[in-house]
C-alpha cells in the first residue's frame, strides 16, 4: 500500500502560480485556479449525490469542463468510466450496464444521446451546464492509495466483447514516472493535448500535467492549423500524436522548422511508415515512437530520437519501471525470433472489471499477455510485427474484427462473417467485411449496412461488403482471416 | 507490493553507453561497464558465501570499489549496513552486534580496525582487495520488490542508543522520484558526489545516478580545489553539500562565476546562515536548501532557488509524494505556530531495525515524529526552529548530547554529565561537556578525555570540559540543557 497526497491539491500547494491549462483561445489557468475549479465541481458533484467509490461515466469531447471534471472526480474518489464519444447507443448501453454505472456526466451536445440512453438504463445524468466555477469548494480526499482504481476505460477485446480496463492511481503515476525518466523534465515544458481525454493517450497527459507541474495545451480535437500555431508560437515542447496527425503536420510545416524548444513528438497508435519517419527527420522533427495500450496506462516502450532512424520501425525499449519479454508458448524467444509480447510493471493494469476469466487468461504473475506479436533485436529494441493479431487500426482507433463480425452475425440474413483491414491512404486502414448470406432472396446490402451503423461507431462500420460462399477456417474451425483477400 | 526490474541491470539495458561514474582522476565508466563490474563483484560475493537476505556491513571511504560494491550487494539482494568510517571500535561493535551482521566488507585501509573488531565478534570479513573487476559475472536478481529492505543506516537516537534506520528499495526510489519532479532532469545532468556514501546524502546520489541514467562525479571526500575544478570545467550540473563545504567553495570562487549549466547546489545538513545564503546569491550560485534525514531517505523538503532569498531560512515545501504537518500534542498547529514536525510519504522508513518500542513511539499511521521543532508560514513554507531538540550539528554530522553524556557517565569519576553545542566558526557547532565529579581527589581531566576518545568518534568528543556542582534538572529530574551556559 502506497499512500500519497491528493495530486491536484498537492500540486496547487507546491506551485500555485504555475500554469496548469492553456486553451486554444489562449485562456490560461494556474494550478491554484484549476484546484479551485475542481473543488467547486467536487462540491457540486456531492450535491448531486455522487460520492467516493461511485461509478460515474463521463461523456464529453475534450474541453476545460471535462478536464476539471476528471480532477473533481478524483477529489471525491469516484471511479471514472470515460466513454468514447464515437460509440453507438448500443455500445454505450453495454458499457453503462457492464460497468454498473450509477451516474452519467455529459457535455450538453450529447443530450439527445443521453436521452436515448436513460430510457434504457436507470442512472442519474447531469449535464456539464449544471456545474459552475463558483460557490463553495470541497477540497476532497487528503490522500490517494495508489492501489485504488481511479479510471475504467473500455477496450473492445479480440473476443468482440468490450472489457473495462481498470487503472489505479498507481498505474497512472508509474506511467508518468517512467516517461519522465526517459524524456526528462524542464520547468518550462508544455505538453500539447489534442488526442481524446477519454483515451488513455489524452488522459495520461492530464496526469503528467499535475504530477510534473507543467501546463497541458488543451485542444478540443486535432486541427492541423491550431496545432501548428501552438507549436510554432506558444512554447509547446512536447506533443502526443498518431501517424495521421504527424502526416498533416509535416505537410503543413512545408519548408519551415519547429522552434528548437519543441523537443518531443511522442508518436503512438501503431507503427509509423518509413517515409513518414524520414520526412520528419528531414524537417528535424524529434519523433519518439512508442508502443503501449490502455492496459499499460499508455506508452510502455519508447524509442528515443537518437535511435529513431537507426532502429527504424522499432518501438524502442521498455521504460525504466517496466519489463518485457517475447514468448513462444512457454519458451522465451531468442533474439530476432517472433513471439507474443508480454509486459510487466507497476503501470500495467491489475485486471479487467468484472472479468475473472479474461484476467486469468491474460495476466500471470504480473505479466500481461498482449496478444501482439513482435521480436527483440540484439540490442533489446522491440519490433512489433502485428499490432495484435488481426487488429485493424483506423485513424489511430483500434478496430477489432471480432467485434464487427459479432454485429454482422447478429443480423438475420447473415450466416457467417469475417472482417479484415484494408489499406487506406488517409486512415491507414479501414475495415472490410466478407459475409456468407443465409437467404439470397431476402438479403438487402443496404439493411445490413444500416444494422452496422445502428450498432457500431462510424469508424467500425465496414467500408466494403463482399459476398462469399464460405469463410476460410482451419481444422478447429478458427477463422483464418489472413486468407480473406482484400 | 510493487515489483520493478533490478535497477543497474535495467539501466545498463536501456542506456548502456551513457556515463555512470566519473572519478576525480577523470577515469570514466559507462553503465554497461559498471553493470559488468558489479556483476563480477556479485559473483565473487557469492563465492565468499554471501547470499540474498544476508546482513553485510561495508566499511569504506568513498571509492569506485565501494560504489560498485553497493550495486553488487543489491544485485544479490543482501541487506547493507553502511558504517560511518569515523566511529570508534566500540561503536562499530555495537552496530555489528545489534544488526546481526554476518559479513564485513572493508577497504584495506581499515584492516587494523577490522582486526580489532573480529576479535570481539564472529563475522566473515573480506577486504576489497580480494575482489577484482574480472572473471565471471552474476547478473543478480531479476526484480526488486520495493517493500524489501536494502540498506540499514545507524543514527544515534536522542536516547543515546544508536538505531538502525531500515530503508527499502521503495524509500530510495521515491526519494529519487520526488527530487526529479522538483529539480527536473536533463540528459546531460551530472551530479557531484563528495558527501559520504555511508550517509544517506551520498547514497541517494548513487541511486539517482542509476535511476536517472546520469553520471555521479565521485570524490573520495570534499576537497575544495578538486570540487571547484569539477564544477568549473567538467560539466557538473548538480551537487549535494553542507554549509561548511559551500562556505569554502564561495571563498574559492572569488570573483569568478560557475558555468550557467551548473543549476543546483542542494544544501542540507542543517540550516544555513543568512550571510552564506546572501554571498551565494551575490555569486549567482543556485542554492536549494533542504530538510530531511536518514529516516526519509534524504531530502524531504526543498526550497527552490526562486524563493531562496524571499523565504530566507526556510527549508521549502515537502516534495510531491510527501506530506508534512506541525503538531502540538494532539492538535495541528496554526500558521506560524511552533510545534513538532511530522512527515509521511513513501520515502519514509517503515521503522528501525529490531526496535519495536521506538517504532511504536515514533511512527503512527505512517506519520514519522521527527522530534524537530518548526512552523509553516502562510504559504506553506517550512521553518525548522530547532534541528531536533538539543541536537548538535558539527560539520554536517549529527551529534546527540545524550550519547556523549552516556559515555561520560560511564567513567568512574563522573557522577553526572550534560552536553550542549557551542558555536564554532568552522564546524558550525562543537560539543561541550558539563560534568559533576564524584571524587575530586582521584579525578583526572586527561583520563576523562581519553575515555571519550576511546568510545566516541572524534567529532563527538567534547572540545571543552567544565566542572559543575549540580546539573539543572526539572521536577521530574529531566536535564534542562538550555540552562547550561556555554
Amino acid at each position: 500500500m502506497t499512500i500519497m497526497p491528493q495530486w491536484l491539491k498537492k500540486r496547487a500547494a507546491m506551485t500555485p502560480d504555475r500554469e496548469a491549462v492553456v486553451l486554444s483561445d489562449d485562456t490560461r489557468y494556474t494550478f491554484k485556479e484549476l484546484n479551485e475549479h475542481a473543488g467547486q465541481y467536487a462540491y457540486q458533484l456531492k450535491q448531486q449525490g455522487i460520492n467516493e467509490g461511485d461509478h460515474v461515466a463521463v461523456l464529453s469531447k475534450n474541453s476545460y469542463e471535462m478536464f476539471v471534471m476528471i480532477h473533481a472526480l478524483q477529489k471525491i474518489g469516484a471511479v471514472m468510466f470515460l466513454l468514447n464519444t464515437r460509440l453507438s447507443v448500443n455500445e454505450f448501453l453495454f458499457q453503462l450496464k457492464d460497468g454498473e454505472v450509477t451516474h452519467l456526466l455529459f457535455q450538453e451536445g450529447f443530450r439527445s444521446v443521453v436521452d436515448e440512453l436513460t430510457v434504457e438504463v436507470n442512472l442519474h445524468s447531469v449535464s456539464f451546464e449544471q456545474f459552475s466555477f463558483e460557490g463553495k469548494v470541497d477540497e476532497g480526499i487528503a490522500e490517494f492509495d495508489l492501489d485504488h482504481i481511479t479510471t475504467v476505460l473500455y477496450t473492445s477485446g479480440t473476443t468482440g466483447l468490450p472489457k473495462g480496463v481498470q487503472l489505479t492511481y498507481g498505474n497512472h503515476w508509474w506511467n508518468a514516472n517512467g516517461s519522465v525518466l526517459n524524456l526528462g523534465l524542464n520547468a518550462d515544458d508544455r505538453w500539447l493535448l489534442c488526442v481524446p481525454l477519454f483515451h488513455v493517450s489524452g488522459l495520461s497527459i492530464l496526469f503528467r500535467s499535475v504530477i510534473y507541474g507543467i501546463p497541458a495545451h488543451l485542444h478540443e480535437r486535432f486541427d492541423v492549423e491550431s496545432v501548428h500555431e501552438d507549436i510554432m508560437n506558444h512554447g509547446v515542447t512536447t506533443m502526443s500524436a498518431v501517424s495521421v496527425m504527424l502526416e498533416e503536420l509535416v505537410e503543413r510545416l512545408g519548408n519551415e522548422s519547429y522552434p528548437e524548444s519543441f523537443r518531443c513528438m511522442l508518436l503512438g497508435g501503431g507503427p509509423a511508415s518509413k517515409s513518414l519517419l524520414e520526412s520528419s527527420k528531414e524537417k528535424s522533427i524529434p519523433v519518439f515512437q512508442t508502443y503501449g495500450m490502455t492496459e499499460t496506462a499508455s506508452q510502455f516502450c519508447t524509442l528515443d530520437e537518437e535511435n529513431a532512424l537507426r532502429k527504424l520501425g522499432s518501438a524502442g525499449k521498455p521504460l525504466f519501471p517496466g519489463q518485457l519479454k517475447i514468448m513462444n508458448d512457454a519458451e522465451e524467444c531468442q533474439v530476432g525470433e517472433v513471439g507474443e509480447i508480454l509486459m510487466k510493471g507497476p503501470s500495467v493494469t491489475k485486471g479487467y472489471w468484472n472479468r475473472p476469466d479474461a484476467n486469468k487468461e491474460t495476466i500471470h504473475d504480473g505479466w500481461l499477455k498482449t496478444g501482439d506479436l513482435g521480436y527483440l533485436d540484439e540490442e533489446g529494441f522491440l519490433y512489433v510485427v502485428d499490432r495484435r493479431k488481426d487488429l485493424i487500426i483506423s485513424g489511430g482507433e483500434n478496430v477489432y474484427p471480432a467485434e464487427i463480425e459479432s454485429v454482422l452475425k447478429s443480423h438475420p440474413s447473415v450466416k457467417d462473417a469475417g472482417v479484415v483491414g484494408k489499406e487506406h491512404e488517409r486512415w491507414g486502414q479501414v475495415p472490410v467485411a466478407f459475409v456468407v448470406i443465409r437467404d439470397e432472396e431476402t438479403f438487402s446490402a443496404e439493411a445490413l449496412k444500416d444494422h452496422c451503423e445502428n450498432n457500431l461507431a462510424k469508424y467500425k462500420v465496414p467500408k466494403e461488403f463482399h459476398e462469399i460462399d464460405e469463410l476460410p477456417r482451419n481444422a478447429s474451425r478458427k477463422l483464418m482471416r489472413n486468407r480473406l483477400v482484400n
